[in-house]
């Protein structure tokens, strides 16, 4: 079963309560607690040798599981602001929960995010769910549905680095900068901020840009064309990398924690550490181009139309 | 490691915003989102064959693990009403997620819950994670710490019901009252909104009656007399165990889910389901007593003091 089929299909019923704004879908549900108060929740699981290696040191699982969730936050174009922990052990010692919470409340520091619950449990693997709640202003969420056409696509920093940092670590190498980008993911909170009354459509880039924007543009009902030469790679990425395996690690590797979003070009002036990569069309469907030639992308990479 | 322990050492840091009222320690967090608002936000995790046996239906899985965290705002004296979910799986099929997305809806429409988010991930077992926001009014929340000398201990419904109905269920027996009581569990959310503002503290039974009175009194820093026999039994319970294993599944089994309180005695009146079980008293520690001789209570039962 695939994830998103299986959501859509037995967890998407509409939310019952008028004051739900925006439910199962998106990178996080908008509520309304009181009127003109907006309310965002996410939630997020890391599982032990599915979402990252089980050599990882526990501080950098803590501080990753909160960083994914706030990125869900910042997606959305929200203020992080109270956090609750459902973590699952097996053969772990104290040392290893120390570590853990040390990462998790570091994560929390960087954007005054209090943890105010939590449940631990036994159990056969190690299953981390973190929930984060935000806030934000009447009107101010940045949904996937919103993009217009003729929007710049944007995505910020570099792509490419995390899901590159993954092989290596995989590989048994922790100490290097690709790694570090897989292990401690930066949460665009204050970019999201910045997008908020600015961007039309935002996503975090976690499980691949083309997949990611895919699903914003399914989620508008739009199409994009997006220029791979644009896409913005890391000095580390193409040091280590040759530049076919660079741009697969872009378009298709996951885990980078950025922020892809849509906007006219000049609402998003004076914003620094964004790139454009592509426009926002009419005609459904995302048409890549690779010095001006369309090409196929997919899981193994991107290739020329045959 | 203990649980309780784990929580108390490594991640009970005070919570840093003002607008956190109650957080690591009680049922729920009590948050103030808005000035003269109050939220309550609570998780819960359920691990197969640590918190039910493998045989269990998912559609009863799914109606519990909404339960167990319903039962945890139904303690803090809140209305649920939003709720997200992270599911982990592990061998199961598109029949078994359909009967459980069937339960988990059953359970939410009770209450008027609506799931607003969550996430689906592959695993090594079956981890399954729920966070429920509630709501009250200013105030009106019921804390495990504010017990008062000379309030009268109450428990809602009857106890030791579940934890019977898991032996049962341990040994292959499916089709029986207890072990219904235990797949089941029937949160009281109506008799929470009653306690608050009549009730001084309040817990759910999640393990076991003594257990959870002792963290209520803890937290309150008081101490109680409880009389054993005045504590609610089923006929379900004594029609099929002796009273002494009876008595032991009601102090110190779990899953019951009822709701232990303490009130003054004429603050309750009209308050249907509920049974007086002791007194809360200036001594700390708390007394058990068996027609009227003080007995110890441990995990395997009770005994007189020798």
């Amino acid at each position: 079963m695939d994830e998103f089929d299986l959501i859509r299909r037995f967890f998407s019923r509409d939310a019952e309560s008028a004051d739900t704004l925006v439910g199962v879908g998106d990178d996080g549900a908008v509520l309304e607690p009181t009127p003109g108060t907006r309310q965002v929740q996410v939630i997020d699981t890391l599982v032990e040798g599915v979402h990252f290696p089980a050599n990882v040191n526990a501080r950098d699982i803590g501080f990753r599981a909160v960083a994914v969730n706030l990125s869900d936050i910042a997606a959305m174009g929200a203020t992080p602001r109270w956090m609750t922990l459902a973590l699952t052990l097996w053969d772990k010692d104290e040392a290893w929960v120390q570590s853990f919470a040390a990462g998790l409340f570091e994560a929390a520091a960087e954007h005054g995010v209090a943890l105010i619950g939590g449940d631990t449990t036994q159990g056969d693997s190690v299953v981390i769910t973190v929930h984060v709640t935000g806030e934000l202003e009447e009107g101010a969420e940045v949904l996937r549905s919103g993009a217009r056409v003729g929007d710049t696509i944007f995505v910020s920093g570099t792509v490419g680095d995390a899901a590159a940092g993954l092989e290596l670590l995989k590989e048994g190498i922790v100490d290097d900068d690709l790694a570090r980008r897989f292990l401690r993911p930066t949460a665009r909170v204050a970019l999201g901020r910045q997008l908020s009354g600015r961007a039309h459509a935002a996503i975090d880039v976690s499980d691949g840009l083309v997949g990611d924007l895919r699903k914003l543009l399914d989620a508008s009902g739009l199409g994009a064309e997006l220029d791979i030469e644009s896409v913005p790679l890391s000095n580390a990425l193409l040091a280590r990398f040759d530049i076919d395996s660079a741009i697969r690690f872009a378009l298709t590797g996951g885990d980078d924690y950025e922020l892809c979003f849509t906007a006219p070009a000049d609402a998003v002036t004076g914003i620094g550490g964004i790139t454009a990569i592509g426009k926002v069309s009419e005609v459904p469907g995302l048409v890549c181009r690779n010095k001006g030639e369309i090409v196929e992308v997919d899981d193994s990479g991107y290739r020329h139309f045959t």
